[in-house]
């Protein structure tokens, strides 16, 4: 075993124990009184439900595809690469799955404990939501750090060869993210509109209202779509995008041996240290002074610092003096990428600044005037993004180009996302803190705390909905500066290939021809299916919304829920919640799996190639219209709620509550999915790259 | 001069004749009562006075743009291209601008002839409104082919180099119907959204009441937006693809000789004779029996068969028997393609099918459900048209490959291209019969005609709003099957640059690797550029309908209006209308003329190429989106005003009116200014070649 592995098993293991410290820790935590504890049971019960049952479905097609994935490989003949890649597909899957239960175990536990806390010190209340959030986090980055370490180990630590032995893995993770990512998506958006819509429009009773039968429903989805859904999001990108970077390593091994082969694997390791001293970072005392937000900056700041140093540090050893400070620049790069991003997202949904001010005048002429200035909002956020991004790209490559050693390049992409992703730990943390202060606020309303405890976790879910709304920033960042790492990864794959045939032995894989006409439809059906899956998954959430408003509705004809003398039947709402958002995420989420198979095998491999690199670009900018825009329209809605433009029940706030339920799905649904889309659709050509041949 | 100019010269010298024939008719019929020629005045006047200081606008940028345009070729050394260029642009420019002016003209005219007509018979309103439009189409793709043919023959003729010199008019002509359509858009929909939200919505009053100031806007915007609009976007569509195809025959020299660089011209001057003869096939008798679709329809499809048998035989003449087959064949492809598109565009607006009837069911939950259901629908639409399109590429690609001919496989998709514009007048004429009796309709209701009368220009208007949003998805098809030819022009001429330099003499420029970053990057800010357009041309509407909002608040404060007792004052709504969308149209043209450039220069010629191609795919797929979106939004609304799911006045009904209000600037601005915004980038790209390389 390489020293590299034997460091990178080692920080993954310290990590997990140091995650369950952190789990001691919020368990230990005051639970607060009997009445928080039965609204905890319930949000509880009803999330460990879904997950059951979701995970049950998501295993069955997941059973399917590795059967078929075996059996693809079986007919082309390659045993040897058929058991690999299926075992891997598993085995990444699991890891996935297991990261996922995790995580949520302990968000619909640090939430009453955050509750209970939030009576006497809001700085308690953050730093157990925060350590509640870095149980998901690190467990996360762990687990796939390791996953990738044993498989690579187990499959027999070639450098030149194993990585490509490995890519099943990614393909598994990404598997489960999609449907993690869609059916938690579904879910949450579904129960948030049906409550909405009954409940504060059709009822006029306030959110998180006690009366309102799918309340529960609404809070059990903050755990399953942004929580369990942007984990499995995030498993996905460390897991594929190390491999990807793996696989681009093995073009350097003249150079580097198998350093370059395993630096990502390394430099993961050092960003998961430094997360944790991130994390220790925000204490008690610190937290309660300033604002919740200062204190989660405070923490990443230094997280941040710290993987920059802990980078130049890898870099120096891993590549040597003479190339060190090219691949480090590279990084460099990817790091300022995120925070660039962090500030473009900022700007574009918080209501200090103009796009959201012009859709809340916008609201005063009604509901369509405040759709068609969101919708003009949405489609602009694009801009600055995709300049950024590809400034990013070209400059991190081009620093790989200037370090002299050929196919720099790519590695640099490689190396500039691996720097993007060194606080990913942390910065999960900083988005599971968003569901669990959420759900502390649901709780303390729902049992009827004092009105200073319902302001002063006001406050953290204000911070928290910021974290989720920079967390998706940061998502697309690195769904989109991964994006030639993973195409390079796939051109290489199919040279590896295609060169095992002697007479082809000199055969490069390396343009995609654009003005080929084939390879033009294959680009133009990879931006419809950008589209398409789009579609689907917004009319799912439609869809499972109208179960549920039909149930409160019913519900709601005994006159004692209203009148709050009758407890609503929550169950219910959970129920069908479940089993709609389940039903739901299968055509989206199929679409998106075989519709790429079908046109690889139909278009061969540099069709495909251009149907990738297309579609992320569509997806990429989608996913911003579509997380901006809710986004924004969900912040509109907010500011009028502070008093402005006549405040609370004017006109102008019904028309933003419009502008704000249009949003639902596009942020919490379709625009997350989209991030697993696109690194889904790398994964899978990776995978099956022999079938485009 | 070539036997075939003079064929194409007379027979738009004779389609122009027929023209004017048309126009006496029209001018001849009776003119109605007294009341009728007041309100018709009142939109002629509006609807010239915006005309006439949009196109004082458009003469000042276009010469600003024809003087760079000139500095920027003698810089570069080339004075000959300087003025062959500046001249080529004015001249298409003019051309354009004078085809839009006459098809104006006449259509604010007939509108009153038709409505005088429908007090006796529909048979005649249908016949006039028809031959009115029928001015436009014929005086539109006259003027574009009479222009093309005569810019070759002053510019000398020469088959081999003329059509390089000639690319300007293409430009001239885009730049115009970006303009035209980007402030025809603006101006039509801020009048509507601004008279539906306060009329309709805030007064209560119903649409095309005398007593809304913003009326007679409203009524002007249909002719300023949909003839004058999408008048220029087909003059465009016809000149830059003629040109472009001609270049594209430059390669094919060695085995068609002349014959295939004016093949589209003697194609085109074929369809405009099949044109006249569907339109003088639509009888006031036959028009007096069944639907007025039915009598539209049956035009269309002689002129259809006529022009396909053409096809075969212009094919047969001018590739001769050896290959003739293979590019008729190509031809029918674009046919085809032009019928199926008409189908789906159906399938996706009309309200007999499943897409608007979901809207429909979704808006009973309300204004957000609506939207969500709409938007998904509108991201569905893509799906069947990219398959469409991605057959029609590949298959007349082939089919020209199939010819045995070198370069013959991207002549094919040429040659598809021109089967598809073959009856590009009469869809034109169908086109303009839209605003024709939507004005009809709106001067019979203002001038109080009979209950019967209302009754019989409605069913009409019906039919118009079919056609309008038919011509649409043909639009969106010619501006996607084009594309390749656009590319490939856009590839020769950077070839033919380059080659002039000895050293370069063998350089082939075939090859667009969206595998090298530049290039990728290149991909992805043509992609954003889709978006930031749409966002500014959508922005641009909210920002001019909020001016006439105000002003018709302003005017509702004096009581007697509302009570009908006094004459709103619509002048200034027309005149605030006209220039708030002058105002706002400058800031989305120029950055789609001036972004492009940018990048070029920057970026360089390949990068440049995938620029246009990822800016065409996602700018077809944008326009499907914004189009049937917004079709299917309108038509929901219809569905219920037919008085299913509570009818008028229901809360499923002020839902949709939402839906309808968010579809106005998707469908009839941004939409249709998207398959502009395509085509522009492909002139540019053709004229500025030399900037990128």
């Amino acid at each position: 075993m390489y020293i590299h592995l034997i460091i990178t098993v080692a920080v993954s293991l310290i990590a997990l124990a140091v995650a369950a410290l952190f789990a001691r820790e919020v368990l230990q935590a005051d639970t607060g009184t009997p009445k928080m504890q039965e609204v905890a049971a319930a949000i509880r019960e009803g999330a460990e439900a879904f997950i059951k049952r979701q995970y049950t479905t998501i295993a069955i097609l997941g059973v399917v595809v590795a059967i078929l994935l075996f059996l693809v490989y079986v007919i082309a003949g390659d045993l040897d690469t058929a058991w690999h890649t299926a075992v891997a597909f598993v085995f990444g899957a699991f890891c996935s799955g297991l990261a996922g239960v995790i995580g949520m175990w302990i968000a619909v536990r640090a939430n009453l404990r955050s509750a209970a806390a939030a009576r006497t010190s809001a700085g308690r209340a953050i730093v157990l939501a925060l350590r509640g959030g870095a149980v998901s986090g690190l467990t996360i980055v762990a687990l796939s750090l390791l996953g990738v370490s044993l498989i690579f180990t187990a499959f027999g630590s070639n450098p030149q060869e194993t990585p490509f032995l490995i890519v099943g893995f990614g393909f598994g993770a990404s598997f489960i993210a999609l449907f993690a990512q869609l059916g938690g998506g579904i879910y949450t958006k579904a129960a948030d509109v049906g409550a909405d819509l009954v409940g504060k429009v059709e009822a006029g009773i306030p959110e998180d209202d006690p009366r309102n039968p799918a309340v529960i429903a609404d809070l059990v989805g903050d755990n399953v779509g942004d929580c369990a859904g942007r984990g499995a999001d995030l498993f996905e990108s460390t897991a594929a995008e190390n491999i990807g970077a793996m696989i681009l390593g093995v073009a350097l091994y003249p150079y580097f041996g198998v350093n370059g082969i395993l630096f990502p694997l390394v430099a993961r390791a050092l960003g998961l240290i430094a997360t944790i001293v991130g994390i220790l970072a925000v204490t008690e005392k610190g937290a309660e002074k300033g604002s919740p937000m200062d204190a989660l900056n405070r923490g990443y700041y230094i997280c941040a610092a710290l993987a920059t140093l802990f980078f130049l540090g890898a870099s120096y050893y891993l590549f040597g003096p003479a190339y060190y400070l090219w691949f480090f620049a590279a990084g460099l790069v990817g790091i300022i990428l995120s925070i660039v991003f962090v500030h473009i997202t900022l700007y574009y949904t918080d209501y200090t600044h103009r796009p959201v001010l012009e859709i809340v005048k916008a609201s005063v002429t009604g509901p369509a005037t405040n759709i068609i200035s969101g919708m003009s909002v949405a489609f602009e956020t694009t801009a600055i993004p995709a300049i950024a991004i590809g400034i990013a790209l070209v400059l991190s490559f081009d620093l790989g180009v200037w370090s002299g050693i050929p196919n720099g390049g790519f590695y640099g992409t490689a190396i500039a996302t691996m720097g993007m992703l060194a606080t990913c730990a942390y910065v999960l943390a900083m988005d599971t803190f968003g569901p669990i202060v959420d759900n502390a606020g649901g709780i303390v309303e729902m049992s009827g705390e004092s009105e200073e405890t319902q302001k002063k976790i006001a406050r953290l879910d204000a911070a928290g909905n910021t974290t989720k709304a920079l967390t998706k920033g940061y998502a697309v960042g690195s769904a989109a500066l991964s994006a030639f790492l993973l195409f390079s990864a796939y051109m290489d794959k199919v040279t590896e290939i295609v060169q095992k045939t002697p007479s082809m032995a000199s055969y490069v894989f390396n343009v995609v021809n654009l003005a080929n006409p084939v390879v033009f439809v294959g680009a133009l059906l990879g931006a419809m299916l950008v589209f398409l899956f789009s579609a689907y998954a917004i009319r799912a959430v439609g869809e499972t919304a109208q179960y549920i408003i039909l149930e409160v509705r019913r519900q709601f004809q005994d006159k004692g829920i209203l009148a709050g003398t009758k407890k609503p039947d929550y169950a219910s709402c959970v129920d069908i919640t479940t089993r709609g958002a389940l039903r739901n995420m299968v055509l989206p989420g199929v679409i998106a799996v075989a519709f790429p198979v079908f046109v690889g095998v139909v278009l061969r491999h540099e069709a495909m190639a251009a149907f990738l690199m297309v579609a992320t670009i569509v997806g990429v900018l989608m996913a911003l219209v579509l997380n901006n825009g809710g986004g924004a329209w969900d912040n509109a809605k907010k500011f009028i709620e502070t008093g402005e433009y006549g405040g609370k029940k004017s006109e102008a706030h019904k028309a933003a509550v419009v502008g704000d339920t249009v949003g639902d799905p596009f942020k919490d649904t379709a625009g997350p999915s989209l991030h697993v889309l696109v690194k889904l659709l790398a994964t899978t050509t990776l995978v099956l790259a022999a079938l485009y041949i």
